[in-house]
């Protein structure tokens, strides 16, 4: 996490503000529950909530002495609050303060990204329906295939990042519980229904069973989701770089005025957006093979993945997060050249209707090798620039097959756009 | 994916017989559907159904020249079927049939995978219930905790597990779709009505848009769910490396009568299944990577991520089968030295209850850090050899706060062990 | 590991019948040794020469038994030697034979690799040389940048793969070592004379220190380099791709007589060779996480890392020789449009030689933010459709600074192609 | 990279301060080389080197405004210098600053870790040497196998911290070039000798060949290398954690006087600085598969890889150097209890000892299987608890074989340290 790429929004939660005050409600609700269970007293319950501060300089001071940072935070709890302090954290364990405050960073951070899902859903369904019937070259293996609508390819990025927030949500599930379950998880010194409380009050689930920590499968899951969501972002970006290359020029990213391409080469506007897009993704995946790695801890729990999560749960959440919306941005203003995509569309002579008619020929007859023979002896042609359908409608054996009516038709444009409401319909359920 | 490490009731399913079989059904289904849209003649659907067949040797001769695996099994089919052949597979594009093909191996792989955590899961828990009670010492950081039982330990395990086959379904439903969509996925030569027709007929959703491929982000989930499921294989493997170690040997893996630990050294008892799963699981996350980036195909596809899957879907889950199968194995006939556990806990000399002093000492009106001071210093002197509680019971500073009844008291085991009941209710729903 | 994938020749090296053959030729030298140390009989160690023989068959069906393959290979070839073979193996351990063993065949599959390299440089450097003057577009970001020659880009290939080779060279060195250290490695019950006597007659170095396994960082290092290697694979098949997409068309993958491109387009001619090599990439890389976690091996060993490494060890080599040799044959064949790389360079109208109309308005005293700004104003209009050149031409701010001799001069070609020979000779040695 | 794990030496060389410094150099010699050259007047190059100047803050404003940082640093360079700035960065291209000033950084990281691991190498010397005949038992899978000493597992960890030194002073050679060849490596606005004088003024030697970058599989290979190294430490860190396990207690992190195990267990001292260094390795670890996806630059160059490398370029260099130095304090102080080492040696009732029973009773002339079985029924009753050499001397089938002279010397401990000083002389030269 950098702040080259981070939004202020998403980088307070990782805050040490952030995370001592989530500390803070943390042990005030416990208290409250043992104050409740008659374990101490409600004046002291009461005093945290009234008095109950923290001092980060103070805290980190304290922590390179005692080497341990819960530790720390308490004691300069106690500082504030005075003798009725003496009863915070009672029977709990660190871990039981740093597990669930850390699900209630990634509740939050996920609370962002499924918003920020949504907000790139709304911008790619707005420019989808606007380019429904741009018609483009849909191109496989970066070779002209058939006809497709830019509103298509925009579409099945819906239907992506539809799929990446329903993954977002369960992802979010997933990381939600809360444990306070004592040293080993026995709740030995500690009453489960501190755990139930504190759960309640901070809006997680309960842990069923933990053993000091939170297993970490849930957070190998959480970063995993994150990794695929930014593979998906990496997809998208790599279109728009591939459409925005000179010789394509189909669309380009929005280029402001006072912007600068190259410090040497004043004509050039490169999709740096979309490249930088690409980057990002491998920062989010890379934080996949550590988290699962984290999976295995050592009987009840050892430290290891602490200093991994410190790093990989920022990292991966405030990039991905910079990343949703530096690509909503992207997909927004993006400048779509229509024109250019009905040239490139043009500029193979036809040749994108061979498979229909060889489609044709199936149909009147001729066996499948036989008319993949015809058309593609026709196709090879047009690479020394001559017109395909002037080709075909040359050839005799085809001719003797297909007429001239019934091949103008064929090379119709609108046989490939007639299923477009159908797709339409299918993902965002009108057309 | 190698035979050590196969059972073949997987291997089989990412075998040529079963994929040209599954493809048979696929273009066969497909021409039941043009048939009944009128597209081809019924004759013709029947005859595929009939006559349909191919022979692997053949395939792969023809594949030799055409370098195209579908053309040649196509052409293969044809050479079956004859002339009726040349109405199988209009409009379709290889992708329909090797991406929906895909779609139900994993399907089926997923299915075993499902019955292989369930087997575990039933193991598991059984083995939990005979343990429930049985106590051992928790340990954190690989050093003397609390208290605990067996049966937490192996039911933490099954929560985990029963995760793992929640995350498992999901990412059975992500892959399980059927795309029938032509070459660049719009349907231009082929009606949408096959696709629903061939999905309902394998037993898959219907994909909402394609690009001649299925999406690819739905695979990366998949993958990335296996990758999750193999870390916690490898925490349960950990467990047991752990727990066998010659100065721990609280359990150890079955040894059969004839089996020879090393060809050095004939004393040998060594847990080399659960370092194989160890192993295993490595081998599962390394797919976890190679299919995000699979995610990234250019335009309306390319076919990078063709070799990838090739090994990776075999690897990847042969592997955690063979991993589940052998884990089931291994936690089925474990042998539990619950002696030495008793053993074990009773090593430092009751140091285990210092929490409990120290929470004593707070109620008795001690501030938290004085308590812990005191404490500490005796347990320090645990480490010369002394028993705790002696130490502990000659402390006048303590005993000025605490009777010897209570003192007693606060060294009861069953303390420790009071809430297992609650936890067993949470999971299993009974205890 | 797949055949599809895999040439004979580097396969056959991970075979069992190799692999066994390794052993056999291990403990025979081993014998020598101690037969010259006088530990056992001169005629027991010829007789293992002699009568020394493994069945494939019968090892794997004692290996069921014994679960050991160590024990079941010395328990057939005693089965074969007779009462002698008790000499076999004396104060050895199994990782003794396994590690020396592994050492060869990566020693076997190295040279193999360094073979295939050598051989993409032949070509690389051949076809260089005869495009050495092709005149094309050079792309940051995909837009066109400044001329460049075809190559200048296959010499950068081959200065990186000049970098592999050394690469490979080291790598080889790092695993090519012999220990015979027995169960710890401590030589209780083996002289080091066996070892340093095994070392030589098998080609490799002595391991300094080894406990009972040889040191995983080897190996860990080893499958890195083949990581960096692939990804410099895939940076060739990429730019390949990226060349032969329908809108650049600079290059194309030969295409055979038979060969077809789409099942369902006739007309398609696509890189798929170039996008297999992208796929292969991704599967050399993945072996380098689990070749790196297995480095933690716990005490003197453990198991963990060897079904890793019967995966990983053939799937990595023989991916990456396939990868190699189909990558020389890509390049070896590859069909190079110097037309449309001209017809390219020339799509801009000029604008590539922006940079150099700056440079002379700053040479002429302009700063460089001025010179900028009345260069990139021309630029934009180019967008339009104009001419670069008369734009610039025609525009007085600029025309004040510079002549209209100096301005033809500014739009000379030969002006980027000046230092060809430097580099050539930097890298080549000749030009 | 987070401050909690850095170390203000490496975390600098990555400041804003430190880069733009080296920016400024870059550009200062360059300029010495254009006056040399004549293209500028010599008054210009003096006057960057004597006014050039930058300012963070106004750097970062112009930045927001043009969204391009070289752009913006000489902007702000112009600023300071005047008119005579013109004439710096002419012919050069943003990545010529950016990519050798990264190959400087890098440089000078290396430089430290190499201290770092010269640091490591030397204590872990002093101590291998201190407990050169610290008896202690070997283990394989975590399983008591033969004694060995606990200064051989030193020399062990040191021979591989001797391979990463090397591997570290070749990585630092792949990353130490300089590249300043214009905006597609073609030297079309700049002269060659620009930067072979550059790279001579700043240490760096030519890159042979670049294409406006630095070819990225150098970088990869960096990477890598630390990723190897990481794996080493914790190799290391993981025999520790093992070795304080409260069951085995051989050694122990050393535990300052104030520093607190847990917040609940006063009793507890952990191995957290292990454990913390397992977590370190992993983030190490997780850049090498990044920066081996950004060899895959499209064409000339594309921006991809910045992002990447402006979080991972920190992150491995500054995490791993922090945890060698943690590593080095670690070993420096590590508490080893010697007397607990022949306690567990002896745990086994002289079981370690069974292969040399076996060996004597092979060159008495029993086959190797016989002595295998005859051994091992005495081992598994050891497991009841009785004595192994008890076990053995009462065993009349062995006792035919042995006398009870030679059984005493087959349980000689000295027969197991026989070669230290073998493997000492290998690995330091000495003994």
């Amino acid at each position: 996490m950098i702040s080259r790429y981070s939004r202020e929004k998403m980088s307070c939660i990782w805050s040490n503000k952030s995370k001592f005050r989530i500390w803070l409600e943390i042990e005030a609700h416990a208290c409250d529950a043992q104050a409740e269970l008659g374990v101490i007293p409600k004046s002291s319950a009461d005093a945290i909530w009234k008095h109950g501060a923290f001092a980060i300089d103070r805290i980190k001071a304290i922590e390179a002495d005692v080497k341990h940072e819960i530790i720390a935070f308490l004691t300069n709890l106690a500082e504030q609050i005075g003798p009725e302090a003496r009863f915070i954290h009672q029977g709990m364990t660190s871990s039981d303060v740093l597990d669930t405050c850390l699900a209630i960073q990634l509740s939050r951070v996920s609370d962002i990204l499924i918003e920020d899902v949504n907000a790139l859903l709304v911008v790619l369904e707005r420019r989808a329906f606007e380019h429904k019937n741009t018609i483009k070259i849909g191109r496989s293996h970066g070779i002209h295939a058939e006809p497709t609508t830019f509103g298509l390819t925009l579409t099945s990025h819906y239907a992506e990042f539809q799929r990446c927030r329903e993954r977002l949500i369960n992802a979010r599930k997933e990381i939600a519980t809360c444990a306070i379950s004592g040293a080993v998880g026995t709740f030995a010194n500690i009453d489960p229904f501190v755990e139930e409380y504190v759960s309640k009050a901070m809006g997680l689930q309960v842990e069923p069973i933990s053993t000091q920590v939170i297993p970490r499968d849930r957070h190998a899951m959480f970063f995993a989701v994150l990794g695929v969501i930014a593979s998906s972002v990496e997809r998208l970006a790599t279109e728009i770089r591939h459409l925005q290359r000179t010789e394509v020029c189909e669309v380009e990213e929005f280029f402001s005025e006072c912007q600068k391409g190259s410090s040497a080469m004043p004509h050039k506007r490169n999709p740096v957006l979309s490249e930088n897009l690409t980057g990002l993704a491998r920062l989010v995946r890379m934080t996949v093979n550590p988290a699962m790695e984290d999976v295995v801890l050592w009987h009840e729990r050892d430290i290891s993945h602490s200093s991994v999560e410190r790093v990989i749960a920022p990292t991966a959440t405030v990039t991905l997060d910079f990343a949703l919306v530096r690509l909503t941005e992207v997909v927004d203003k993006l400048i779509v050249y229509s024109a250019n995509m009905q040239l490139n569309l043009n500029k193979l002579g036809g040749l994108i209707y061979s498979q229909r008619v060889m489609l044709a020929l199936t149909q009147a007859g001729l066996t499948r090798e036989n008319a993949y023979a015809l058309v593609q002896r026709n196709a090879m042609a047009v690479r020394e620039g001559k017109d395909f359908y002037d080709l075909v409608a040359a050839d005799k054996e085809i001719r003797a097959e297909i007429s001239i009516e019934q091949l103008k038709e064929l090379f119709e444009i609108n046989y490939h756009t007639k299923h477009v409401d159908t797709i339409f319909n299918r993902v965002f359920g009108r057309s």
